[in-house]
């Protein structure tokens, strides 16, 4: 059976002349084992709530994990899209993609990102259990790492994690082949990757990866009760069976050519041809899925015994039915425009939470250690935690990158929506798992807090200046930077109406309530006229985003009282607004004709899509500087003064042309 | 003298109403001991060469620091300094701040950063040591680190690197206070740091943080030969001394308040005012720096004993003086010409290697284990090993942001000029160290291969599409992205030439030989006209860059046979464009009124700058797919054919206009 796995990733990689043959040729033993007696798996439910969830997070060796999928008998992986394998359109694309085909639960191919979501995928699965009874959730989260998943730092903020959770259902199957791309791992690590991971508070055990018997004890024992996550390492040779390849670094990311894969045949005794199963052999796979039918039949018995309403219960939440939350909103809003103070928007968000963590179940809040100053905690919320996992916050630790990546695994996994804070400025620690949250598209929101010189005393290491342009280039992450309480409750909605992933940007200092209800026609369109002029047709439209929104609503008062008629325009979301049609962006922007204005405490950088190359944007033109924030609005020029300054200039210049 | 430390941090803090002041009173003692009896430093030669380098990995203790640096007499660190920390213009700011002040050896406040940025330096130091002598190289890396460090899987990158490479002269004071921002640490990790450092080859000490005899005798013994790099873990009070707030999260990072800094000075026994230190205090702190300065002078002798030539010879490698290599770049753009083949841009860089590796010994290459498909290692490149600190290729192993930073901690350290390779989708896993290059200014070259969708098969996972936008967003970095072989000479001129970092994006596949010739007005001036309409004035702009160049020239010549005269211009990078006057502008790019068209594998963002809202761009407008190259270029509608109808549109709309 395991030689069917081989011959398969052979062929494909073949066929394309293109992919990474080592891998699946490495691990196909363990596979196989893993498919025959331990996997719970249904082929015919892909999706089924109970199923194991398995992540090849070694995601060049797809073609291990199409091979299963297609012997096993999951729908759509015929042999034709086999054959198709890394061409465009097909299923079988050069890494797994989430949503390409049945049976992927997550995108992989960015080295460790695979394992770390896994961690969340196994934090989702002991929140459910804790909700809903072992009798409905009793999975396990099986993850296949190789030596480059271990040398990634993101890596060891999952282990570290997993261990200090007691995650006793996570299991990490190593593939131990002492080759990366390079050559011998030697050639860059000299780690005890069995010490590092009980260093973790992980149980370790090692096994043969090529002696079925061996590999069978190895996963029999995998799943004893423990109350510790699980890492198998299991010693393989890359590349088995081709020829002199074999054990080299030659076989890991290149066809292995006709001789070599005649060698392979040989070796393995499969003298069938390119993509040719003999019959006892497809029939074998199918029955694998035998036991895991069986189970998925159990399980539905069980859960129709529940009473109605816990089945119904269940259910939502599986589908992560959502509850109307407008009402949470409107409750925040009415509190920010009753006490008309100002407030920072990380703290309307928190306000905003007040109200929504109770009436959203599937929330799950967490910060990267730095809960007091990103407000994602709200009275009475309950950590999570190794013996409570009924709770609903996650003290994350200081660890961006592994933190957004378990979030991917919390939302894929099904049941949560989860959240999450820590400063803006470090997206740059954790952009790799962003990029796969818009990628796969997954509900997962950041909280991203500090967000510009407005930050103060801690200087440029903490002050994002290029962040938000970062994140606004980023395809399928939606960007928003409310400017009042009210747009914060606006943009609250908006990201759980979403999708997608959503980032949260918000300011560590205090803006004023600047509009008077909440509204399905303004944070959600992306921008929208805050202020229109008054006194006369429009002059020049002044476009804040945040913090700065304040200080144009200043600007269009000085120019007003020089009798300059300008319009403010708020701006939470560049993609948003991009998205809306022509009428509603020429209405908010006025005709191409008006000059227009910007303010951001950030870089210009993605504004001229707004401003067109002779708009005027007041705002940063490099890193920041440490000290009070007041002192740094006024050392880098962003006030009201100089955006009224850059209006005038605008219209100056417009009368001279 | 601890007490004056702690002194200087509460008041310090108190007087900026901001700051950390917990880990300063908490490390204190540690840090006295260090000064007073083990490391070798000279406040009047803050840069001498064998000075050892300590970094201060936890940044938000930057008052300690500070209070050191004034203690032991660094210029510039009068008391009216520490009186306006965190204040605009201070060299005390919120954290340290590499530049601003002497005896800042690195910037950090990110966490983790300062240990990995310690790797490069005490890798650095190994390597002097291999070229010049243990007599003129004898100098020791320390760290101090606490749990934010540790946690962030940069450390771990780091951590595995360092006991791989035996890097025995690197030891990490590791602040054991089992606090951080959200409370105990047994909020979000269980994992034993010991354990952890030994699996990965490190010695490991331990003592107790405020026992001075304890303290010295722990640094004694991390000075003992060993061929391992040592973890000390100090266990320490966060806030010693600060009344209720010791030993909690209270104490970390806010003002300890008038009542609290008067229990602390009590409890020291310290009756002095704020910012006063006895003058027997200042003596002894003054007296500290003896030995240091004794060693200097040794060392002066040693140094002058050498031969001319020798002294000579390191005292430029310090300086880090680079030779000429402009024939080196005329060597290699003259075999780009001869041959005039197609080659890929990275197998272009690999060339230009070749004959830059032999001239500029400073160079150090590497690669994150990608070196067959980055082209960073050239023939003959001895490669750097625990026992071979006298090569010049670094494996990093799959370790980016670890390298990213090691980079950094190179070039800090003096000497050498490191570069080295991943792919450009994987500049999101080390973004926080990039930021750090840049705003730093430090002279590291990233080779960021695989540039586009034109990598084909291996899918949208890596293939990029805002990663361009993202590192062009960031200020202090230059991108260029090559779009011919003699492009890519320029660009390695670019780099060597440049003092701050510049990331260098490559393709995967071959461009044509577009240029005649090396010039100084290319590729350095960011944009320039590679091919002016024929025939009569220019009627469209084409801009093309990286892979696209070609087809930018491809529609040329399409249009012309249509009788539109189009010029090419090519713009490798556009930071160093947006840096030339205008005269230079408007001739390569043309008037303002004609069209201009751009092509480049990537998102739009940014690049209204060059085009207005009203320019034409080809190229992508979400993620790839995984195929092959051509057929994606195809799909995705980034074909020649695309860039001429664009230019017939901008034409025909400016016709009805």
């Amino acid at each position: 059976m395991a030689s069917a796995l081989r011959a398969l990733a052979m062929d494909a990689v073949e066929e394309a002349n293109s992919g990474h043959p080592g891998m699946p040729l490495g691990f196909a033993d363990v596979a196989t084992v893993l498919y025959a007696d331990v996997l719970k798996f249904d082929p015919s439910a892909p999706d089924w709530a109970d199923r194991d969830r398995l992540v090849l997070s070694a995601g060049h060796g797809s073609m291990l994990l199409y091979g299963l999928l297609h012997l096993t008998g999951y729908p759509g992986w015929n042999l034709e899209v086999l054959r198709r394998f890394r061409q465009l359109g097909s299923p079988a694309a050069g890494h797994p993609e989430f949503g390409h085909g049945a049976g992927i639960e997550t995108t992989t191919g960015p080295l460790g990102q695979g394992l770390a979501t896994a961690v969340g995928m196994a934090m989702a699965e002991a929140m459910d259990r804790a909700r809903f009874g072992a009798d409905l959730v009793d999975h396990r989260t099986w993850v296949i790492a190789g030596d480059g998943c271990l040398m990634e730092g993101i890596a060891q903020e999952a282990i570290s994690l997993a261990g200090h959770l007691r995650l006793s259902r996570l299991i990490v199957l190593f593939d131990d082949n002492g080759i990366t791309i390079d050559g011998k791992t030697s050639l860059a690590t000299s780690e005890d990757q069995a010490a590092r991971f009980r260093a973790a508070g992980w149980r370790v055990l090692a096994a043969d990866g090529h002696d079925p018997v061996a590999i069978k004890a190895a996963l029999d024992e995998a799943v004893t009760d423990t109350d510790r996550p699980t890492m198998v390492a299991f010693r393989t040779q890359i590349g088995r069976g081709a020829g002199d390849k074999a054990g080299t670094a030659k076989s890991h990311g290149s066809p292995l050519g006709c001789s070599h894969i005649a060698a392979a045949r040989a070796a393995m005794d499969w003298p069938h041809a390119p993509f040719v199963i003999p019959a006892e052999i497809t029939d074998a796979w199918a029955a694998t899925s035998r036991r895991g039918k069986l189970a998925h039949m159990e399980w539905a018995t069980r859960l129709q015994k529940r009473p109605p309403a816990e089945q119904q219960a269940f259910t939502d939440h599986v589908a992560r039915r959502l509850p109307d939350f407008t009402q949470a909103l409107d409750a925040a809003a009415s509190e920010f425009l009753a006490s008309g103070k100002p407030l920072a928007t990380r703290a309307a968000s928190g306000k905003v939470l007040e109200h929504l963590i109770p009436l959203v179940p599937a929330l799950i809040g967490g910060s990267a250690d730095l809960t007091g100053s990103v407000n994602t905690r709200v009275p009475g919320h309950e950590v999570i935690a190794a013996d409570a996992f009924g709770g609903r916050f996650v003290h994350w630790g200081i660890r961006e990158h592994g933190m957004a990546a378990a979030m991917n695994g919390m939302a894929l996994h099904g049941g949560y929506v989860p959240y999450s804070g820590t400063f803006l400025v470090f997206a740059g620690y954790m952009l790799g798992a962003m990029r796969l949250s818009a990628l796969m598209g997954q509900k997962v929101v950041y909280v991203l807090t500090h967000d510009s010189i407005g930050l103060g005393e801690d200087g440029p290491t903490h002050q994002p200046v290029e962040s938000l342009a970062q994140l606004r280039a980023m395809p399928g992450l939606t960007v928003l930077r409310p400017g009042d309480p009210v747009e914060v409750a606006e943009a609250w909605g908006v990201a759980l109406a979403q999708p997608g992933p959503v980032a949260l940007v918000l300011s560590r200092q205090a803006v004023p309530v600047l509009r008077k209800e909440l509204s399905a026609h303004a944070t959600a369109r992306g921008a929208y006229v805050l202020s229109e002029a008054k006194g006369g047709p429009r002059q020049v439209t002044l476009i804040g985003t945040g913090t700065e929104l304040a200080l144009a609503v200043e600007a269009q008062a000085i120019l007003a009282a020089e009798g300059i008629r300008a319009a403010v325009v708020s701006m939470p979301s560049m993609e948003l607004f991009a998205a809306q049609d022509e009428a509603w962006q020429d209405a908010v922007l006025g005709p191409c004709a008006l000059p227009r204005v910007a303010v951001e405490a950030a870089l210009r950088f993605g504004w001229d899509s707004v401003l067109g190359r002779s708009g005027r944007f007041v705002g940063m033109t490099g890193f920041g500087a440490s000290g009070p924030a007041e002192a740094l609005y006024d050392h880098f020029g962003i006030t009201a003064a100089q955006v009224a300054e850059a209006a005038r200039a605008a219209l100056a210049k417009g009368a001279r042309a």
